[in-house]
């Protein structure tokens, strides 16, 4: 199997590879991973997740007792929110990401809200703030010094029956690269909402400040500042994969879509530049929260270099546009992407056969 | 040695390989090929240039009779108008040119002017029509049917001491794809004034308005018409090659520059994304017409992915911008171009050689 492709060693930041997207769920070892900070190891027997804040009762709950809840499981496909920031022109600062910051796996665990039941948040709260044992120097925050990575989201979204404390990772403990012992996973929201390392909840009435919601994640257009939250649509080609030689003829061309806005409606296919699209055929995603596959067949008569294009549009009616909003910190980039493969003769022969 | 890419093979279009740009002139053999048609082969013996319209005395020119003229010899970079026209967003119709539709050569033939003055223009000639024995069928003519490539040029431009009819290409005679026996080479404006196979050149009082002059080759911003004439501010990185694996340390970029606007007086080099760039040096150009070489150094501390920009300043006080201005058919994408290579971790010891 493919290596995932180190896009920097430390901290430690990966993508997907480009033939590691065959199948609906990720490989483990290929899914992309996004790490801010050293990675933390945490020791299962001495962990404790601390719920405090707005609550009647503040705990400090185990791993056993945390497993004891209602088992819930979804599949989840996930995107960082820098993914294809090299798409982007000019590059904005911040991980050189193309596009395999992206992957689908299968979640298991438990429902933050019934977490969040045995606390009993006051009814002053209206956030949560999940802090991860991750933290680092941070010379640019409002107040320079170590910054943990945390983010406050709002009780609704913490309360929704899809939000969950995830402790298994398909089917296997979490690794220490995708938050071991416990990952917060926020369906449809980009990477970051999906905080690893869990070790806090903090029940609040205020807005949280942190810098990972305020400084980081943040769509700062001109100025104007805006939350990053969920995945925009978008579609990737995966069949034929990048770079690879097809022979002339027909060709059927695969890949996924997905949005955090809704289901996706359509999927068109455009072969070589211009403005002729073709649509494709939605197939059925494996779970609401899963990318939708798609493939769609075009006739490629001349040897030489082959551009495709896919383009989703999901059920808000928002679609792929052909450039994103540029914004300093390049976040979600959903623009449509060019792949290129190229296109040999075909075999001798093989119109007769 | 690599072969070119071919971007495709009817008719035959290909660039220059990103590995074979080590060099001032490029090898014949790599240097980028665009034909809009079959390649004409025209009989040596039996070729005749006719030079006819406003002029004195219409000629009919053997290649003896070309060639004995006053020799000259011309070191020309050489760029299609529709490079990087992949990097445009969307992505035009037309050729799906990457960045490698860009070469130099070294051209040896006579002035055109010499060949003019032959035949003694008349005072009303304005331009001169160039005619390749290129053609075929074009159906969005605007009087469809089968036309031949040709471009008219002003007659300041034709009788310009550097524009010239060229016969040898890097020493040898012209290649089939290279124009053979005799092509156009106007330094400093995009490849399709360099018309190839040239047997016609026709002294006129009217402006050309043929298809590769009005319905190609000109920028089409919204239906703002501009023709496209002078090769714009460009740079591009040949080492390290882009995909290429380095150690981590200092590393030297290299690269070329150029423009038909004027000399290169600055070229810049960003590493990774966001707004720092530093002034690379400047190398000596082989001639007014090549391409300027630059380098730079930068040290490169953490294995990954690592992304590189030029950025280059002419004469003229025009630079390369981030994005270049969208046009219908995809001419002159002369913006700042990201290359990816790949850091690995320095060798065992090299901090103490």
């Amino acid at each position: 199997m493919s290596e995932p492709r180190v896009i920097k060693t430390d901290p430690y930041n990966a993508e997907t590879s480009s033939d590691q997207f065959a199948t609906t769920v990720t490989p483990t070892a290929a899914h992309y991973v996004r790490s801010n900070f050293d990675l933390p190891v945490l020791d299962r027997d001495g962990y404790r997740l601390t719920i405090g804040g707005d609550v009647q009762h503040e705990q400090h709950l185990d791993l056993h007792t945390l497993s004891q809840l209602p088992a819930f499981e979804a599949r989840v496909t996930m995107e960082c929110a820098g993914n294809d920031r090299l798409g982007m022109r000019p590059i904005p600062a911040g991980e050189p990401w193309a596009s395999g910051a992206v992957a689908t796996a299968t979640w298991g665990g438990v429902r933050l809200a019934d977490v969040l039941a045995r606390v009993q948040p006051l009814d002053t709260a209206r956030e949560v703030i999940v802090t991860g044992a991750d933290h680092g120097p941070r010379d640019d925050a409002l107040t320079p010094g170590v910054v943990s990575f945390a983010r406050g989201m709002p009780l609704e979204v913490a309360t929704h029956p899809d939000t969950m404390l995830a402790l298994t990772m398909n089917g296997e403990p979490l690794s220490v690269a995708h938050g071991a012992p416990v990952r917060l996973v926020v369906p449809g929201w980009y990477g970051m909402a999906n905080v690893k390392w869990v070790v806090g909840l903090t029940l609040s009435r205020e807005r949280f400040v942190g810098y990972f919601q305020q400084q980081r994640y943040v769509y700062d257009e001109g100025g104007m500042i805006r939350p990053v939250t969920r995945m925009r649509v978008k579609s990737m080609i995966t069949a034929p994969v990048e770079g690879e030689t097809v022979s002339a003829g027909s060709i059927t061309v695969r890949g996924w879509a997905w949005s955090g806005d809704g289901g996706i409606t359509r999927v068109e296919l455009a072969v070589g530049g211009g403005d002729a699209w073709q649509d494709a055929t939605l197939g059925t995603p494996d779970g609401p929260h899963a990318w939708t596959p798609w493939q769609a067949t075009c006739v490629v008569d001349h040897p030489g270099r082959l551009v495709l294009r896919s383009r989703a549009t999901d059920s808000s009616g928002a679609t792929q546009p052909d450039v994103s909003p540029w914004n300093r910190l390049g976040y979600g980039n959903n623009a449509v992407r060019p792949v290129m493969m190229h296109v040999s003769a075909s075999p001798p022969g093989a119109a007769n056969d």
